[in-house]
């Protein structure tokens, strides 16, 4: 681990702006364990990688790295991907061999993304928009007397987590005070782990039939595409809850509308199957829905956090130490992902 | 305690409807506990009052109890209040000499109270009923390029609870695995007492000066109508967040409204100084706000646990034990207080 | 409220020395409350009470209030028992129809002995003081070979609480984390009340027939003295552990050594039917035992606090609030108390 | 990952036994999923071992494997240490390369010692086996008159740990209820992933200074070995608890036995650096302390618990996903731990 020649990171954030990430302290801090190769702006060009690679002990961007350009790079220890999707543009399998740390930065979305969740949760259950927007338009009803006939509490009802990565484990905490039982699918984890998380492991059909709200937070993979649609949602109770954040691709998006405009269910939308959404996308006119347009984890306190888990991460690995902070690609899951990079 | 004759109960609930409050099995259980003389619909007459109070142990209902009323029931144990607010239509001294309870089934309102302030504080927080709002009129932004400017975790963040009563018990554990410090001012409460519960005792104008949320959740008292003004507000730091959900009386709700429009702050807001809401109230007007027409509280689920409570107390007391489930009529404050029933 | 002349304070505080519940703060906050009239040492005489009663606001100890005395106390408004049992020697009637409050320290106690009753468990649970024993005597097993055989975890075990007062509501939150159901018997605590804090309510019989753990908690009445025996600790599993930390009045105690001695269950206990314990009692060869001399809750940092929470009340009462410090004696309960002060 | 051929586990379970380990329906979950070689006793002869590896799929054991052998063995794909410690008989890197899960069965044992560490520490701070001693000797004091005057509340007091591995992960959600902060010393960890977890990072020597207890949970290594001494136990404050139940090798346990017979500090040790214990050591003579002979760990009911979570990691394996029960071998550290294995 010991070395007399000063490690080199070179950077290739793009599509995140440099200064975005990393905050003067993080540049500081990243400045003083080795020599730093800055970018910023579009993609650093392949000649500039290629130039680099071979003395680069840490690399922050999600540059291609086939097995050629890992080839090219004998002192690379990790590779951290600030987009924070892993893509099928490394050679994972090759960079586990040599002992190369690929990272995601993933894990800064988990609780902006969570306290949406639960505040889209909260909105629906009570039909808050609906209730501004009537306020609005002078048409509200007062204490509730036309506008409350379907709200819940979330107070000691099963809720129902479809994916339980890094936001479900985000989100759980702030779902335990209301003390309901949480029903989990994740096909990833063994059943064994969610109890032990005190969760009940459960198949995706009792996690629409049991949860009076339903948080859809599974990633993309080749297994779940387009899975969840008519039938499950013809499972719930009325009244009950869809919370969709991530990410769109698990779920046919119309069957979902469908049992939003029956008024069945009330469903929370952050992410579309199409992005920017259509104009004239059909969910625009949807009743018993609340809609965002993909920001519920972009929000900007989180961005120099990116840097900050770098950096620390950074730090471990120069030490000897593992990486703690940013998720590891596991070689048995990390290409079976399908997530879209964000534009 | 014994007594060889059965107890009486004396219903006369308005404004609540009797089946409102008490489900069939409710009733049943009430019934097996003694001779129960139902009424429903307008308050009791006086003489129906004055008639059935000498054998009466225990009445449910807002009725007024002057000193000479009391004179007339000798039998009189508890009195349940399921309208749920205090009013100054009893003889509280005379009551708390003869040993009757005076109870109230206000503490039913704090859970839906809380949850929509935890709500109404995530949504302001993220602006998610603006960006709802925005789809529908097709003029998003992605990834909250626009709207996610001023966009804020409550993780973390010192959140600040003015009045720490029924609603504030409540909110406060919802509010724990947000991690953050929790200020709260209650001239009521001491601050040994708070600190024991893990919350930092703080004056009022602390709490605006360190609370990036601020949860009024007082009553209107005769000390503090009116207290809160256009000073607290300009203590927040910009993009501090108002959630006003017990009672409008205790701020100066113009300065509220000017804090908003100047885009200071983000405002949410339940309770109102008038209402129904004036058709031409500024505030549907106002940006920087969620507007709720006082239903956070008086949602379907709740309404038949008030009558559960009330006969959960009836048999505690008519075992010769303390009510515990209603909250009781404090001698010292009862008479402080200013809120106004709901109509 | 408002009077021009100081409240007085009468101080009466035998058993306890006045510096070992005062400590230099709290005297000078007292002082600075009123006019305080100090007393150490021996009770007060009587004519001492008597002389100064008349312009007396707060009494502080443990004096004879028959209804005479209070008809010589018409300014009185609280009592606050230090010695922290309440006794019969106060017309408790009389003082909440003049509005007096009468207040106990022994809330002070709750965590001292909750601390104590989890590490008794927790000791029992690995028999810690025999193996202690045993490397001391030179015939340790190493790795447990020998002495771990019925080693149990606590954790994800069901527990059981007989009485949740002030103990049992400081022991609950030390037992959360081990995940188990806890069942709960008190009598006094209507089922709905102990459902609202997550507990499972249970018959007596539960307890002991469910609980890996079952500890006593409860104060001895008029109705439950003695009544824990033989048939109780029979229902238990083998391998079941009793914890009694108050008060010994409610078990038959020879019933509960029968059942250590047979081997069928460890007890673990703080409290004795005659203290100081007898020379030749048998518990103290009583094997599967592990014994303290009631030494739970008295312990030196609890009792500066005594003090402490009695001023905090104080100044609550002074400013017309109601006391929140100390634990109210309730008029129905607090004649069947039949605990013994301590010598 | 699919393969026609059953995958095949090899059993090499010394010194576990297997019945201990695999409870009949445990067997019966690993029956079903491929072939196993069944191996009890003693260690497997080499040529068993070698004759297998060349079909060998899992390999559960402690069997070494050096770059040889792995060359013999190209289905293996995970080795499952169930005696729980990492030796220096496996060839980490080479495991690695070929993606190989190298597992233990370590964080079985967790839960136990971190009940037990708990248990001791609530048992120094109240001096438990001193006080039942001398209720059996016939010279006890009623109401901790002469034993309590260094007794302590764990509750609002500063704790401390140093190392935050299995044990500390499973030990921090016993403490939190206490309320204090929470001190931690792990070199190997990130200060950021512990603030994340709520958790002080702080030197060595703040945690002796702050910590009333300070719990001893470090593995040895190569670089913590004898580290902890005089000087340690010199800045913590008089009556302080120092917890040691992993490893005895980190600390100098001449310097801990000073301490505590000088009276400065109260110790409890479960583990020695030298075991069997020597008849003649003088900690069996030694005041203030509570001794166990490394007995924490090694209770009956997590012995099942080992096989079950084997086969659980075994499930994920041949499912194509990444273990999650068992603990794994991280290529940065795994050289560097040096406890040794239990006999």
């Amino acid at each position: 681990m010991s070395t007399t020649q000063l490690p080199v990171v070179l950077l290739d954030p793009h599509p995140r702006p440099l200064d975005l990430i990393f905050d003067r302290p993080t540049k500081e801090r990243l400045s003083a364990l080795g020599e730093v190769i800055w970018h910023d702006g579009p993609p650093a060009p392949a000649e500039h990688i290629d130039r680099h690679l071979p003395r680069t002990t840490i690399l922050i961007g999600q540059t291609a790295l086939p097995t050629e350009r890992l080839n090219l790079a004998p002192q690379l220890r990790a590779v951290f991907n600030v987009e924070s999707n892993f893509l099928p543009n490394i050679d994972y399998g090759e960079c586990h061999r040599r002992g190369i740390h690929v990272l995601s930065t993933a894990p800064v979305f988990a609780q902006p993304v969570a306290e949406m969740a639960l505040g889209l949760a909260l909105a629906a259950a009570r039909r808050m928009p609906e209730a501004d927007a009537a306020i609005r338009a002078g048409r509200e009803s007062l204490y509730g007397e036309r506008d409350n006939y379907d709200s819940i509490l979330l107070h000691g009802r099963p809720l129902a987590l479809v994916g339980c990565g890094n936001v479900g484990r985000a989100l759980v905490p702030l779902l335990r005070p209301f003390g309901g039982e949480i029903f989990v699918h994740d096909p990833w984890i063994h059943p064994a782990v969610l109890r032990e998380m005190g969760l009940t492991p459960a198949s995706l059909e009792e996690c629409f039939a049991r949860g009076a709200v339903v948080f859809l937070l599974a990633a993309t993979t080749t297994e779940n595409a387009g899975r969840i649609g008519r039938d499950h949602f013809a499972r719930m109770r009325p009244g009950g809850i869809v919370v969709l954040v991530s990410r769109a691709g698990i779920v046919n998006f119309d069957d979902l509308l469908d049992a939003a405009a029956a008024g069945r269910i009330r469903v929370a939308i952050d992410v579309w199957p199409e992005e920017p959404i259509p104009p004239d996308h059909r969910a625009r006119r949807t009743p018993n829905t609340i809609l965002q347009a993909h920001r519920a984890g972009n929000i900007p306190e989180i961005w120099p956090r990116m840097g900050q888990m770098v950096v620390d991460d950074i730090e471990q690995i120069l030490r000897g130490l593992p990486p703690m902070r940013c998720q590891r690609a596991q070689l048995e899951t990390v290409m079976r992902l399908r997530s879209k990079p964000v534009g």
